[in-house]
């Protein structure tokens, strides 16, 4: 019997940590040995999560606490700045790192002033970094020290789309990604926008031409994207509409065996056989990303659809943290299902 | 051709006080003169309430501007405290008030401390005051200088109860009110325990044994109810299911019988069918309560629904109005209909 | 005094048909002498839509009744197939028609059969309808005898687009359009795809490269466009997000200028000051389009917003019937406001 | 290694069906080995339900298939009738059986027709039929061949009144439950009530005084209950407030001790601080019941909620389950957790 490596999560208080928790309290390769959240310290797991047993048990504890000193992986569900100040220890004492913000995204520190309002403190680390998108990247994943978890939007847009950039399929000019997303993706909220009285029936874009997921998204892609991101009263889940022209010379059959190519063995990836099929029920409360595509002359659509707080934050990361440690991608993130 | 009655509205800026400026935008016996919000000094009206012509133009002002001097009548959509401050004045400067927080509707000063967490600054006006309910006491607001608008849940579980009460059908010790209330009944929030993530797919009973509605509720009925407000996630409408013992001697046929005697001519109180028929649906936009009841062995069920904002706030504000100018107590309060 | 012009609804019963019932209660110059619906034949109109007074008590009747023959103007707010079987008979007898399904949208009855599955019964009379955008076409509609009401989605696309593509100020082959929609554009449904357990909490694409506004747009824009509709768990609402690319020679100031010159005078599209200032919010409700629009570097992105059921159907048909009859456009549209 | 018990599902495509499938898809005591649903015969597993691994693999069969006959144990989520007509022949075959309808609820087969609108087609089975509440009935269940598994209200409503009328604490004649369900309560539904038009926004009463839970709750107790049900737009979730008189003799204090002495040791009963800490959220995705009190003067309220789908079914047929093979209460059960 091999002997279990050891976790901690900052930032364990907020939705994203709090799927973390659960997601680890049934993974069977992993102890989770510390808990961080300056606004639950001292209160059990159990009570704000539901997790029973042994880590049901645990305390939360600041996120400067010593139990964080003695795990072999920092999982990071901390704003930006929060995580780019507190990576460089742990990776100096020898710990890996999956950083949940975007503190690690982009490759360019001279990005961050404008799309994050932050002049980044560790530069050098972002040479390092590996975005974490295993459907894309595993291989420099699994030997990294820090990987940047990618966002939730920017995993729908880049999963639907990366294949036909790649395959040069579709015009790299062209591409337009309308996004909508559940609330919880802005983390807990004390704001009367966010309201239920605000919010339900409601729908809006928000950061027009100025959202931070849009250069993550180019830079993932090799192009540019008109990037648009929508709320709508859901609590999760995110489904994006892409669109591109195909690049000429290439016919509509080959959108779809481009997928199939690319997509085929993948665990979490899975197609649908139209754009129609792609729901949030069905990814929400599952890791997976569903994808379909349609053409019709010129124009290609494809949407695709994931749990924002576990594809799309929670659930990459568990992901990544196995591909990390050289386990099953699978391992405790199966079972969990569409949610009715 | 009749003058025009000058009137303003004090806390313009909240949902109630919304819906206020909305319905006498639409009243053909008012002007409106004075809308006052800090928080919106200097924008048009239109731009908050899309209210259009000429008091879409108006601009709300201070709620200590001139322009309230010259009101006939002051609505106040103001927190208790506010409306018992600012009561006083315009009462001594010869106009009247119909106010819709919790200040004036308790007789007694004593209880203010309990179960509104305020002394009560003007406890001489709590004996002239009149409850505004117009179905029970119409004749006594026709003539007040000061009337006290009901509360939301007030008001729906004293129509539910008054005339069973009042005709000795069921058996005072008897009555249990549960109640649900949808989010606008708290007003504006900035609160994380109010975001669309915390209440959307939540209910909850809150303030058990302690809701500032019972004690108003009891007076209103002379008899004592064990109330209970839940929140749900919709943004408007309250339904109570009220319960109660049949009197000695009375029997089933007659609870409806005294309904149908009570309330056959109200213009905003509608008899349903059945219990089952008393919806969100069937009042929300409207000014209307409508109740069903039945009745099995000695138990009986009475349910009734209001919208919150309307027959439960701005809307008896407006009928109270209309009480008080002599004028029909349909005037203005047409046309709305049940929202889909 | 003028004398009232007579009115009949077809397809009372559905959603936009009570929207109609509800706007007409309260317009000064048309009477409603017919309400039509199969479903509630007998039933009084009160009970079913709030409304009160004289249109409260008169009752629904079959869609061959009498009383339909004596209309001035007959509102069908039928499916397409009814609406195109019973035009031909009111327009022989005299009366005006506005019909709000999309029976008489498309000049090209040869397109029927691909978007609509049907074959056209009356083609002659496609040459003849005015396409009822009032804010394009007034002119025309003011000597209209068939007037073909807008789709919901085409209103608030054709709305964003049109005064862009008229000045050539966008590329023609840039047009995309993606759209969300409440659940009330789908009409009344008896479906498990519709019930609340599958729409809450869930969002979806659907008929992609195949919804039958499609043309509509097209033709209305002299322009293709790539539109695609999306279901969100709201009841009531469209937001529209339309991309371009500026034309050759366009720069981004005279985009707004555009707007503003098309517009600025008219009474109910409103110009936001930006792309997330359009909310559903601020238009259920009411009968105002709101549109905001941002240009960075040669994309251009409009936002729309409508309330489906009124500027998208309800409203913009009582919009006609003013223009039609020659009153002020705004004639029993003001007062409404947005729902919170 | 112990063998592992085969179990066989039959009407897994409802609601409850997919979530027993999910559960026994992470239990480590069971195997799937057939999953009946006419709707869905000859689709995976993982279509339907995200369960990955063997039992995503696994097709539906008709209920009649022979891959049921090999089953130690038949977990029936089918409706009432048909389990009452299936559940002999498996139990003759020696199988054990778990039943989630109604079908052997109530131990007087001549309440059937007037609660359930059947015959009960096998009366002698009512007497050996064990109900399923474990905290009530545990060794009773490990026993028995035949399970009635309580329903969703009568479990939250019995869990929050037996320990007080057990003890004598409460005046049985006092009894009052107004509870508050989600939609999934009523299965899949293709009826326009149900629609998320008609369901979103609006609260109402239904099947006043004639709820078939009722007569369920008031054999669990022992007592008489005033019963009402209420739908409210979420989609799973059960809040029950429930009203008793204290008892002669008995004080406040001894209501919070009652409810710890019974339930302290409990594994899936929590008892909250207070009765506003008992939320659909903290409950939600869980297999717990929680539950809250409070006194005033003679006035007892208590509130429980459960997941409607877990707790109020699945879950608990899991722990039954268990109960019945000897296993931990909890096992398959752990994990899960409050829904954001």
């Amino acid at each position: 019997m091999h002997a279990m490596h050891t976790v901690g999560i900052l930032g364990a208080s907020g939705y994203t940590g709090v799927e973390l928790t659960r997601l680890l309290a049934n993974h069977p390769g992993v102890e989770v040995v510390a808990l961080g959240s300056d606004r639950w310290v001292g209160d059990s797991c159990a009570r704000h999560t539901g997790v029973i047993g042994a880590l049901g048990a645990r305390r939360y504890v600041a996120p400067t606490d010593a139990a964080f000193a003695r795990c072999d992986v920092v999982l990071m569900a901390t704003p930006a700045e929060a995580s780019i100040a507190a990576a460089p220890a742990h990776l100096a004492r020898g710990a890996r790192v999956i950083d949940l913000s975007g503190g690690f995204r982009l490759r360019d520190a001279g990005a961050y002033p404008a799309w994050y309002k932050l002049e980044h403190a560790s530069p050098a680390l972002l040479a390092e970094a590996v975005y974490g998108l295993p459907e894309l990247r595993r291989t420099a994943i699994a030997k990294a020290r820090l990987v940047a978890n990618p966002g939730c939007y920017a995993t729908a847009a880049t999963l639907a789309l990366a294949p036909l950039v790649a395959a040069g399929a579709v015009d790299k000019g062209s591409l337009v990604v309308d996004a909508m997303s559940g609330t919880t993706g802005a983390g807990r909220q004390a704001a009367e926008a966010h309201s239920f009285a605000e919010v339900a029936e409601d729908a809006r874009a928000y950061r027009v031409f100025a959202h931070q997921h849009t250069p993550e998204i180019a830079q993932a892609l090799g192009a540019e994207v008109v990037f648009t991101a929508h709320l709508i009263p859901v609590r999760r889940g995110i489904l994006a509409t892409v669109h591109a022209k195909l690049a000429a010379g290439v016919d509509a059959a080959s959108i779809a065996d481009t997928f199939e190519a690319v997509y085929g063995d993948e665990p979490f990836v899975v197609l649908a056989k139209s754009p129609e099929d792609v729901t949030l029920h069905a990814v929400v409360g599952t890791n997976r990303c569903l994808i379909g595509c349609a053409v019709k002359g010129r124009d290609v659509i494809v949407t695709a659809a994931i749990d924002n707080l576990l594809k799309g934050a929670a659930g990459q990361a568990v992901q990544n943290l196995n591909v990390l440690l050289g386990m099953p991608e699978t391992t405790g993130l199966g079972g969990m299902r569409p949610w009715h």
